[in-house]
């Protein structure tokens, strides 16, 4: 039994009261307050599986946790395309939490993949927000429909890890709205996430944890968030001025400091009372709503969720590369498995999301407990990145002797983790040594990769498969040797470009290079919006995936309907294979006067086909499937015209494509204005009796027959004076036009 | 006989009378008031030579103009890094405009080479602002001896042709200071121009012949001009808002219609009338000096003049390639000139620098008016990029029977010209393939170019040869004869980066993608500061250009006094040709803690060697050499600490570097704060004892020695709570390490 936690309550409390709820008790768990009946409330790491720790706390992943099913990190999920998996992600996630007693999970994270160095893009879902958002929306959905919350973070523009407490971000307004924060107003509009974590950095100098534009003006005001909005752990520099802002929820706690600041802003007036109010109220309707009022604890599987961490682990990995039908494995073939990452697989993340596995299988166990022939030779060390030679021919040896080579390699986990950046996106030198030692004896090399963020792969061309496996969660020996067999068919699509050199990248040469402030040079222009405007060579780009049978697309057919485009292609598998296939919409803009990528992806569905089945594809569009962020009048604008809508199977491979004209939104202006160009003037007819009337007539046809005529694009009426014409007939001329 | 133009003078006018002399007479002239003995006063298009029109006049070059030697454009004049001839072109050009009876001439053009596609490269200096304003500055104060003025432009930020008065450059303002004002600033601290002239576009979306900020504050309060601002031809949209601003001269005149207008805006209380007397205060000292007191004009010698505008075409030719020393041409040689750039080259650049040139010689006539066995076909044509058989396979026989082949190639005037931006920066396809095949039956293929702009070349390693002529001026031929047969050993080196593709270059996808606005993504690094900072190969380096001898450079030795650092270099002409080198400084930032270019170039000089010749070449660096514009304290910023001076033949041949500790400016902060991360605090020996009296000393200990010590690099002071310490320790320290 608990007091109902309603504005009265709050205004009951006394003000060390209020100030103590607005500030964690510890690290894990809101405040007590057992005279006024407020129960602490317990929060906790976990966005790919819980990381509750039962004894000493931190941030850091250092410490033990309780045991939890590992279910893959956010890179992998996200290549499934598939927002009914991450649905199921997160009811498993909310089961275990609330068998836990936990009532926030601290996740997902939805930052953007700007950089393959940053630390953290294992975390995170992707390099487009649509993407993200999306498939972060039905996570949250899954969680919170346990009745647990959730915490999505790192609100907002939190791209790198190096001085993540210090530095800012900077960047274009547009910028902010398109790309680093679409994927947080998405979730906020359609999950209505519990709380919000904000981030350690600044955006354009104003650190995040005291931005009232962004936790206020922006989230409450413009998106209409409900929820709390709580801190990443030790970001708040001063909570006075973070509680003005709009923080809520100081963490984690920093004993009487934090409180006596506030009881004492409170007294002196710096801080106005009703401020703290609302922040203990959010505070305590989140305790009320996902701690009292919780559903019971269960118990819950782990059994059974081991066994759903292995299928979103089959239904997200990406098959890169499958020359000659090398994969599946064949039963006859002996099989050499080669490489430490099969005895000891990557399949988590360091830092706040490391999770004590239930139950970890290793591809190598699996493979060796199948009816394959396998045979296994570490052939490099994880813990040094420099050639042994002793292992390496031990590899060789195993490789001249097999019918096919399958190469564990990945980024160690001393080399990725939350809290600092990759210093190169290379694998270590003795892994991609070992795979082209390994191509010089065996013909049918396959590379399995696991590996947070995207990698270089030079010896892509010479392998015959790749199979990206990204943090598999604690089933990667079963899903990994399911895919390779062909048990499973793989369905992932890449949620980010693969580039094919760190030089590629579009904030090479800035990243880091400043320990106080990232500036976005590239603008808009992350991921694929990038290397398409760059006309950049990838290795694999966004979207891409593979599998083990073709599907063909047809029947484009664009309907309109009210304030909805709806696009429905037909899907046929036209090979010999059940499978599935990820259609993707991507809207290229040719209507606006601003620059706008090649194209965005703003709609895609995966759909599961037997050998020979077809099925009709919707995909909707709506006006913000058109729109650009236009910082002048502060508001989404969609400006009437052409857009191409091009349908495929990944972002370079695009099947089916049409021009509409869309009316959703604004129409060019037909006035005619002394900033006009001439060439703009010339080609409309309606226009010739003003020109005649006003005299102009016969100086631009004088102008356009001559060999100047590029000028006339260039030269508006106001310089007409230029080609000998008096600015009274230009005048005229005005007045005639927009008569 | 005149009045004495002074404050009292101009108050002495109507109001009438001060507003039309604010206006432009007409195309050429300023107003004449025969009343008040004010005469009229002439100004001329010409930045390599008099384009004074005698009749009807166009600002686009479209009419004849008196007869003048036309100098090489300023993108080869800049290729010769020689001040002392861009002083002795100045004074040409004042020469020619005292005799002709012009006050001042209107160039020369100082904007920044920012893409290879802007249509206006050919008559600019540089992509490099500290260059362009080095020799620019030269130029004026050569015009300016002759008592002749200049109008300096195009003020600021104009770096596209396509919208070019409506267009935006949109950019940061440390961008803005260091790459696009830079220039002028040194024009006006060096040579007090006369006038500058303001340009069409915007500058973050104030026009700029409207923008107090750019017109005023930063030009005459900062920088502390002196001068008078003219607008580009048609620049201004509103004259009064213009004349507020700080643009004291619209030009062309406008008729009546500009003068009533500012009449009225005195007589409404609209306009200040004080501020129209300081405009029109301007405009009369400016005719004082530079018409009513101007030396009288004197007849001058073009024959003499276009022997310099040869010498001036040598000293900047930059030979890019020559490979087994192919050039000189030996007298021996049977040579095929190939190309109707031979016969018709292009020597000069469209609109409004294009001179009605007085004695234009062509390769092709010199090279057969000489003794060598000289064969021509013309290969292509100019006016059709097609390739035309007939004409190809004419050469294909000639280069057969040759011993070298000399192909000239480069851009037609119709592809690049002012008033609209390239398309392409590839040469024709006609010309791209003639080359080619003369690869194929000889071996010693010599191309010659002729381009405004840097061009791709795909036939870069086929040929044996490459002298990039830009457009060289009416001495064409002979320059370039002198300089293919040894008469004249080439010393120029390129001003501008020579990418290897458009793909490659800082703006590619986004330039003139918008009609509205350039944003200028790629913020400071321009020219070789992208490439440099993207690590990109590139066909030809800034600062590159080869000499027919070599020179060695030995024993540098730096030097600092007061607020210079002397950098001493030895050059040694190594090789049998007396010849000229540039040396070149470039300075790299390893003090800062913004992002900086990996270089920039902040000192160079040109010095003759006969073989043998040793000379002590000293260039003086000051604190501007070291600072960064710090948009926050507005003001340019010296931070103390490492710098590497490097010593070089161009931007990517180093041939001598040393790191100098730089006390010009600032230290860095020695405060502890909050901010603090822990490994800017664990490696100081000093701080230790209060470490350990707060009792932190544990805690990092622990931290530093386990495996997660990259994330000590990451945590500030203030997030030591994630470690376990409280943050009252922290305090503690804070108050102990700052005592």
């Amino acid at each position: 039994m608990s007091a109902k936690f309603d504005l009265t309550f709050v205004q009951g409390l006394t003000v060390q009261e209020k100030a103590e709820l607005v500030s964690g008790k510890n690290f894990w768990f809101t405040a007590e307050n057992k005279d006024k009946q407020i129960p602490k409330m317990m929060m906790t790491d976990g966005p790919s599986g819980l990381r509750k720790q039962a004894s000493s706390a931190d941030a850091l992943g250092l410490n033990q946790s309780v045991e939890a099913v590992c279910f893959p990190s956010s890179a992998l999920t996200a290549s499934s395309f598939d927002v009914e998996m991450l649905y199921q992600l997160g009811k498993n996630l909310g089961t275990a939490a609330r068998a836990e007693n936990v009532s926030v999970l601290l996740g997902p994270g939805v930052n953007m993949k700007r950089s393959p160095l940053a630390g953290r893009n294992f975390e995170y879902f992707s390099e487009d927000p649509y993407l993200a958002g999306e498939l972060a929306s039905a996570y949250v959905n899954g969680v919170q429909s346990e009745g647990v919350g959730v915490s999505v973070k790192h609100f907002a523009a939190n791209n790198r890890e190096n001085q993540r407490f210090t530095s800012s971000s900077n960047m274009d307004e547009r910028t902010l709205r398109e790309i680093y924060l679409t994927a947080f107003e998405k979730i906020v509009k359609q999950a209505q996430p519990a709380t919000l974590m904000c981030s350690y950095n600044s955006i354009n100098g104003t650190l995040n944890s005291q931005n009232y534009r962004l936790l206020t003006q922006i989230l409450r005001n413009e998106w209409g968030f409900e929820g709390l909005v709580m801190s990443d752990w030790g970001a708040v520099a001063d909570n006075i001025a973070a509680l003005k802002a709009g923080l809520d929820l100081e963490m984690p706690g920093n004993g009487d400091y934090s409180v006596n600041r506030l009881v004492a802003a409170v007294h002196d007036g710096e801080l106005e009372e009703a401020k703290l109010d609302t922040a203990a109220l959010r505070v305590l309707r989140m305790v009320e709503k996902f701690h009292i009022n919780a559903k019971k604890a269960d118990k819950y599987d782990k059994a059974q969720q081991h066994v759903f961490a292995k299928q979103a682990a089959e239904d997200s990995m990406v098959l890169l590369k499958n020359d000659t039908a090398v994969l599946p494995l064949d039963a006859n073939d002996a099989v050499a498995v080669i490489g430490e990452l099969a005895e000891k697989p990557r399949y988590q993340g360091g830092g706040s999301s490391h999770v004590n596995a239930y139950k970890l299988t290793t591809p190598l166990s699996v493979a060796q407990s199948s009816d394959y022939d396998v045979t296994y030779a570490q052939g490099y060390t994880l813990t040094d990145s420099a050639v042994n030679t002793q292992l390496a021919d031990q590899a060789i040896e195993l490789a001249k002797q097999a019918d096919k080579v399958v190469v564990f390699a990945g980024v160690p986990e001393q080399l990725e983790s939350e809290g600092f950046d990759k210093e190169s996106m290379d694998l270590p030198e003795n892994q991609n040594n070992l795979i082209q030692q390994m191509t010089k004896v065996n013909k049918h090399v396959i590379v399995v990769l696991q590996n947070g963020s995207a990698v270089t792969m030079p010896w892509r061309d010479n392998v015959q498969a790749i199979l990206e496996t990204y943090l598999a969660g604690e089933a990667v020996g079963e899903a990994t040797w399911s895919v390779l067999t062909g048990e499973a068919n793989p369905s992932g699509k890449l949620a980010e470009t693969f580039p094919e050199k760190i030089e590629d990248t579009p904030a090479f040469g800035t990243f880091n290079a400043s320990p106080e402030a990232e500036n976005y040079h590239e603008g808009i222009y992350v991921g694929y919006r990038y290397y398409d405007m760059k006309h950049k060579q990838v290795n694999f780009p966004f979207g891409h995936g593979l599998s083990y049978t073709t599907f063909e697309y047809s029947d484009l057919k664009i309907t309109t309907e009210n304030d909805r485009v709806n696009v429905t292609v037909k899907v046929t598998n036209t090979g010999a294979a059940a499978g599935k296939e990820t259609v993707q919409v991507y809207v290229q803009n040719q209507a606006s006067s601003v620059e706008t990528p090649v194209q965005e992806l703003k709609g895609f569905k995966k759909v599961a086909l037997e050998p020979k089945e077809s099925q009709l594809v919707t995909l909707n569009l709506n006006r913000r499937s058109f729109a650009w962020y236009d910082t002048a009048n502060a508001n989404w604008r969609v400006d009437n015209g052409h857009y191409c809508i091009q349908v495929g199977a990944s972002s370079r491979d695009i099947r089916l494509s049409q021009v509409i004209d869309v009316k959703l939104g604004t129409d060019k202006p037909t006035t005619i204005s002394e900033d006009t160009y001439l060439n703009q003037v010339i080609g409309r007819d309606d226009l010739k009796p003003a020109l005649k009337q006003s005299g102009l007539d016969v100086v631009l046809d004088n102008v356009a027959s001559g060999s100047d005529s590029e000028l006339l694009a260039n030269m508006p009426l106001r310089a007409i004076v230029m080609l000998g014409t008096s600015i009274d007939q230009m005048h005229q001329f005005l007045a005639l036009a927009n008569k």
